[in-house]
């Protein structure tokens, strides 16, 4: 089974909107970190691919919010590499209250491989398996 | 068949990010642009409704990025008002490039109707049969 | 004197915080719009110039927010490019409610010139002709 | 001398902009969480306070930019309680790389003191003298 890689952060107050709650877009962003730890974790970030020419590009999205983030709170983002396939890789994301354990939003991006010039094109087979190494965890 | 609201507005420097292209937040944020400009084209503005007690918040959303869109680029949102139900709303976005017609983001969200306390409630049946002329224009 | 370069909008939800106004930080995204409007009136839009080689980086940023604007309402900016140098490029914003005239934000960007690599260069003498022209007309 | 308080964070994807570099409005919204961690270490989480009617808004901003920050960088945030008066609050930042220590930005807001209806009031006292400590601390 996949391995979560957890990942907490405090509300901003940019984050929030007049509904005194956190924005939906925000979820998006919290996913993003989310996903940059997780790659971390495999021992090398996102960045560093990056610079090497792996651009990793959000292709679809979805989430559900089951209750909202509000100001100030401790949220806690599990993140789950779902699926590595030649071109695309998908990751699952709960994020909850980091301390209540309350669920706040699932969420699930898949991400496409682009070359320098955005086209896309299969994964490095090195990244791959450098992926592979943490679905399989 | 359901009437489509066309927004449209132009990429800002501060929605690109270091792969040059928007980030894919921040078509959610269009998404609410065009809904807004949906909502206020059936006669009352969503700021009005808001001021009345009827918050709608969203509860789920998807989107597939076809096509990358970039700073300065005019960006055409086609929103479609989908679905009312007694306590939800679901609208559809079509978002594309304002002068090639090329396309770029289709989207979807679902709007849950909460009263002042942040419950999921009914919507007034003055908004809805308001809604519901919308979703049959 | 120097001309004003007047852009307009309406405040979108996502830039609103809990207090039920307009974020803050979103003031200097709106002075990026104005100065983007200002750039491209003077026959050229940024994105060109970027594409040139020529970056302007806001070095210094300072604001004054008179009264908050809110969710929905329409905004005026109005942009003066107020000293072109040699490094440098100031721009001064006033933005106010679109239809009452009320006065919400006053701000300034100091704007630095850079190479590809980021490194502070002289405006290309095209360039500096080219902004010239505005802050003296 | 008046306390420092350190906050860090690591730069994420969505605060880059094309010019591959942090956009800088974000950095204002990283003193708003560098002056959020220094009230909560004064022992009144600022969430607490608006609860209880105390909003404080931001009166005045500048900033110096003196380097861009980047995608995944650790930075540290210095955070400095400048002044108390009876209406405003005056707090200094000081943003550098976590690890290099690199100045990256300077930054200076004003903050007052609203009621529940957005009109400027005096401190409540018990606020001030809590505020006054970190001061002088």
């Amino acid at each position: 089974m996949a391995r979560a890689q957890v990942s907490e952060l405090r509300v901003r107050y940019a984050e929030t909107d007049q509904m005194g709650v956190v924005y939906h877009s925000n979820y998006l962003i919290w996913c993003e970190i989310g996903r940059t730890d997780y790659i971390r974790s495999l021992g090398r970030p996102y960045a560093e691919l990056e610079r090497d020419g792996v651009a990793l590009a959000v292709a679809e999205a979805s989430m559900r919010c089951h209750a909202p983030a509000r100001y100030d709170e401790l949220v806690r983002i599990e993140t789950t590499l779902t699926e590595v396939k030649s071109r695309t890789i998908t990751f699952d994301y709960l994020i909850t209250n980091g301390e209540t354990g309350a669920r706040l939003v699932s969420a699930r991006t898949i991400l496409v491989s682009l070359d320098g010039e955005g086209r896309v094109v299969a994964l490095p087979s090195a990244v791959r398996a450098f992926l592979d190494s943490g679905a399989e965890a």
